[in-house]
């Protein structure tokens, strides 16, 4: 496609490298751009040269944070005893949303894919290690996918020697979800974990 | 919701200013970003500063252009008493694609729409009325909508004491489409506007 500008085209280059985003997309985006005030786009490129400049890591847990050490493991009303295995910080989020658990997190920055090229150096799961041998159990809250259980896996095996109990999140039919329209699998899963009633409901 | 980072806050709120882009489309490109070299995010930020710094609108045509005057109100080869008339720059570069057409452009900057406080003293009319003078012909090239029409007659109206002929691109039933599934109004300008079959044969 012929370009009338360079900056435009080379702007479009740029936006349409983003996921979901493609050349169409990027021109209606970059047009846009041109057509709202100059300062509102200044600001959303100040952000974005902040964002990959200032971002900073926890040190424990590997979660974004604004310090070394992120909010939730400085945090001294949370169990420091009890690590949930997430792999990345959309998942602390959504967790942190459900306002149920308060214990810490462990970021893993992916799933074991050899497929995509994903090995257990890559991930965080040395320090994680180093992590349960102070904890009391940690729990494994990964996508239910195929890659998800290999790296369930991998973790309970290199997890075993620390001791520490090693549990799952449940697998079952969803909040809501009427049984007619659940998987086989999901129902065989719910099944064969269910709970007693008793302890299902407030007492 | 929860932001663990500032800047990762500050990120997602610019996005998802944008349009098509929600909360959750804006974390998912925040993320990615980070995950990424950051030399790639470092050239996304420059390219949209420089692009609402740096862009430039060509003096006669309105299109965007490197100089003051655009490559295709300069390119001599081209016929300058031709004007296509379009709604915005996109419209150009569709035109251009078909590579048909060897006129000169003119960007509206929109189309008339009450609704939208959009007026004709906010488009580029008045200079379009100044170069119809030098031409010969004036193409309406805007969207086949209410604001389109509207345009168009306006344009009609005020483009009449230049004298110069003032033409609208043909509305019928798209190349490849079938009559069956072609709308009755398309339909009905297809067959209004019927052209001789002799002239739409190479001979």
């Amino acid at each position: 496609m012929n370009f009338p500008s360079k900056v435009l085209e080379a702007a479009i280059e740029e936006l349409a490298q983003l996921p979901g985003i493609g050349r169409r997309t990027a021109m209606r985006l970059a047009l846009h751009m041109l057509k709202r005030n100059a300062t509102q786009t200044l600001a959303l490129s100040d952000a974005l040269t902040k964002l990959v400049n200032e971002v900073r890591y926890c040190k424990v847990c590997f979660s974004l944070s604004n310090a070394d050490v992120c909010e939730i493991c400085s945090n001294g009303l949370r169990n420091d005893k009890l690590i949930c295995v997430v792999q990345d910080i959309r998942d602390v989020m959504a967790i942190e949303n459900t306002g149920q658990y308060r214990g810490l997190y462990h970021v893993l920055g992916g799933l074991i894919s050899p497929m995509d090229g994903v090995g257990p150096a890559q991930l965080t799961i040395q320090p994680l290690v180093t992590r349960a041998l102070d904890a009391e159990e940690v729990i494994l809250a990964l996508s239910s996918t195929m890659e998800g259980d290999t790296t369930n896996f991998y973790l309970y095996k290199v997890l075993r020697p620390t001791e520490v109990k090693v549990s799952v999140i449940a697998r079952g039919i969803g909040i809501g979800d009427e049984l007619e329209y659940t998987d086989e699998t999901t129902l065989a899963s719910s099944i064969s974990h269910r709970v007693l009633y008793a302890d299902t409901i407030a007492e």
